[in-house]
């Protein structure tokens, strides 16, 4: 393990996050709301931190990164990511303690969604601008964008990539890593421009539209609205937002082999059509079941019904409607696909819609496996047979998630916090999502919250966005042995 | 598939639990309330039908049983068992409706110990008699009681043998089956008898130690009492019947190679060791949080926990306390025991200690896969290496386990069933441990469920009992094809 390596990238990749930080600088150079000299020292600071690792570990840097220096490159990034993130809302003042900043910038990364905030708006445009822009920064990985950005590090970045794009496979469009990098992120910035003229089009104003284009194509959820998108009722915002979010809940990897002019794609990709059934059966569901039992027109029932599944299967956390007022089966409904999420190679996070489309094939293989003992029924995707190597690891880290899932409840509701909200609470921030049920609903907050439990709750952030083994490799000491 | 031959056995077990329907008539005829013309006519209509099918029926039988045809008598004679069962009940006037008495008897024969019933003491001494008989019967398992007095079954049995038996894989203690199925048998006797003896002892009358003891050793929980085993107030009776529920819970095999008088068999058997650790830390746990939290003794704290804790792993579902009073931590740490249950070839339910721990060691073993990502890591259980096969169906089982969990949770729901009530019902019927969470609670009962509500969760006890893929691959049209 070099620590000299990692601490040079980590230099750079600050560098890179003083960079974004100039963007709400430039926000309140407009909005003229005394937020400068906050940013401008957040900014000296991270540029400073990130200038003296850079020069200070510099050395003979260009090799390829061993697979656990991959690991802890990533983990230490985002770590460090979420600790200079969390400046500007300091020293602007907009929140006074540390735990509340922490919690706020590694919901932003990590694309949750989840807000201690209690009055969105008496923030400044700044502020909020900023903490949508961590989103988009985040939703695509930082680490993919520096892939992007530093051709430099050249063959090394596959590690770093594997470790950092979720799914079970690292999907490679290109031979070389920063140009799928940069395809990906052209693919990210081109669907967020088609987005933004959406929603500019449809009444928003250009603020407003830029902050709800970050958090939607990074399934992230921050809204600078109070009422998040319920606060426009606009039906063609809404429906723009759903499609987006739809988007970019899906396969990156996938929209570029799309864009590229073959729609067939779409539909030859099991993932896919799982994601799409997932969501239409889910939709159907909870339409019937608003139509059946409050006064909304079918029209209404439906959309707000397709925004909501869609913005909590792709883990994005946006609200058009209280959903705790719903009937209770729409909310276990809700709940449930807070586990699932978007699609591997997407922004969406929790335990992915392959991962559990693998594991469904397996169940009914050993159905058939019962029926037949002496066949041999291997699963496939795509016509290719998984490899057992593959289903290990989904299967493994599926247990694992529900295993944090159970310890992170436990700890939340040892605090004092009640069953529903500790258990929606840890299914919302390890999936990425953003609100829960109970006292953490779509119209509350996490500021009640005991500290302790903000910090639990980050954690199981930083976990599910890294799909675990990243973080809970430096854990083991086996992992820091020569 | 020979209907003949499934018939044929299928008429055999009538005639068993005809026998059995004989106690309930003496206890009746000794406490004279009434019951004997009810329990006749069921005695009467079991016995005729089994004659019946096993005269029609018989034929060329004698011959190896087919793998599909195992599973089909299996779920066929758990099916024909509750039908049969709940005659008692209806015929003697105790319930009069025939979904409230199929829920019961299933509950009964499955180990569950929901119950309908809202006065259980109103009830005569005979029904509740039955009620625990059918427990003690399904805990060791009808089919395995079958096997043990019909040896003439022979060399088929090991088919059904499997498809009832609890665990990944079914331990034969002999080379013929019919003579594992009666050692079996005879420890479950022989423990019975020890704590009939130490309940008798303890100051119970005979009657009410004959019915707890059932429903102990079959980890099943329904109690003549409205109040469970807090009735009594009477430290030594909870002692011992935490001691016999944690017996119940363990491996049946290994009690009988420790009576055999080998202790260290206990001490190196790795799920015995996990058993008994989860026992302990939750145990821990829960003692803290009720003695920080009420004004209990230090020793009713820990009485009260280890009886709660060793009721709900092994799924047997009596109570000492309203759990529903007690801090969410304690209510949330119950909750996720639930999903665990007892060890493999014990009569606790749910998805085993055995498969917990397989999936724990392969997600440690991904974990270390991950940081040396060549070498080869085996997942190894008493030294010996577990097959992929083997863990294949492992991974199957809890992956549908928690489908059906959801998929039942929200049909619950979609009736109007609270949340928590929705997830607990079917988490406590699906594991057969008894009482939940919600409406459902330690001092409430399953008789204001919604009737589709009763027949979902009937369901899901039979599931659960027969670890899913029994009862599951009956709807395969695979499996009826030649």
């Amino acid at each position: 393990m070099s620590f000299s390596l990692l601490f040079y990238l980590v230099g750079f990749l600050n560098l890179i996050l003083a960079g974004f930080m100039i963007l709400p600088l430039l926000v309140d150079l407009i909005y003229k709301e005394n937020q400068s000299l906050g940013l401008l020292i957040s900014i000296a600071i991270t540029a400073a931190s990130g200038l003296l690792m850079n020069l200070l570990c510099r050395g003979n840097n260009k090799r390829e990164l061993s697979h656990r220096e991959g690991f802890a490159i990533v983990a230490f990034a985002w770590l460090s990511a979420t600790f200079f993130g969390s400046l500007p809302y300091l020293l602007t003042g907009s929140l006074n303690n540390f735990t509340d900043a922490w919690f706020e910038t590694a919901s932003g990364f990590t694309t949750t969604g989840s807000t201690i905030l209690t009055d969105i708006e008496k923030h400044s445009h700044a502020i909020l601008f900023w903490r949508s822009l961590t989103q988009w920064m985040g939703g695509m990985g930082i680490i993919v964008l520096s892939l992007a950005v530093l051709p430099f590090l050249g063959i090394g970045g596959m590690q770093l990539y594997k470790a950092e794009v979720p799914g079970p496979t690292a999907d490679k469009l290109r031979p070389r890593i920063s140009q799928t990098a940069r395809i990906l992120w052209e693919v990210y910035v081109f669907l967020s421009g088609v987005e933004l003229l959406l929603l500019f089009l449809g009444g928003m104003n250009l603020y407003d539209a830029l902050c709800h284009t970050f958090s939607t194509m990074a399934t992230g959820g921050f809204s600078p609205k109070n009422a998040s998108i319920e606060f426009y009722r606009n039906p063609f915002i809404e429906y723009v937002i759903t499609f987006f979010m739809f988007m970019a809940g899906a396969n990156f990897s996938l929209h570029y082999r799309t864009l590229k002019g073959n729609l067939k794609y779409l539909w030859q990709d099991e993932e896919f059509c799982f994601y799409i059934s997932l969501t239409l059966v889910s939709t159907f569901i909870i339409t019937f079941v608003i139509w059946e039992n409050t006064p909304e027109s079918f029209e209404k029932a439906f959309r707000l019904s397709i925004f909501q599944v869609v913005s909590i299967l792709t883990t994005t956390g946006f609200c058009t409607a209280d959903f705790e007022k719903w009937p209770i089966s729409a909310q276990l409904l809700l709940l449930f696909l807070m586990f699932i999420g978007g699609c591997a190679g997407s922004t969406g996070g929790a335990i992915k819609c392959i991962r559990i489309y693998i594991l469904l094939k397996q169940g009914f293989k050993e159905l058939r496996q019962i029926i037949h003992p002496h066949a041999i029924i291997p699963v496939k995707l795509g016509g290719k047979i998984v490899s057992p190597d593959t289903l290990s690891g989904i299967w493994a880290l599926f247990f694992l998630y529900l295993i944090i899932f159970v310890i992170a409840s436990l700890f939340l509701a040892l605090l004092g916090v009640d069953l529903l909200t500790s258990i929606s609470a840890v299914a919302t921030t390890l999936g990425n999502v953003g609100p829960g049920l109970g006292t953490v609903g779509p119209t509350e907050n996490f500021a009640h919250l005991p500290a302790a439990g903000k910090w639990i709750l980050s954690i199981c952030m930083l976990l599910g966005r890294l799909e675990i083994y990243t973080l809970l490799v430096l854990l083991a000491p086996e992992f820091w042995r020569k």
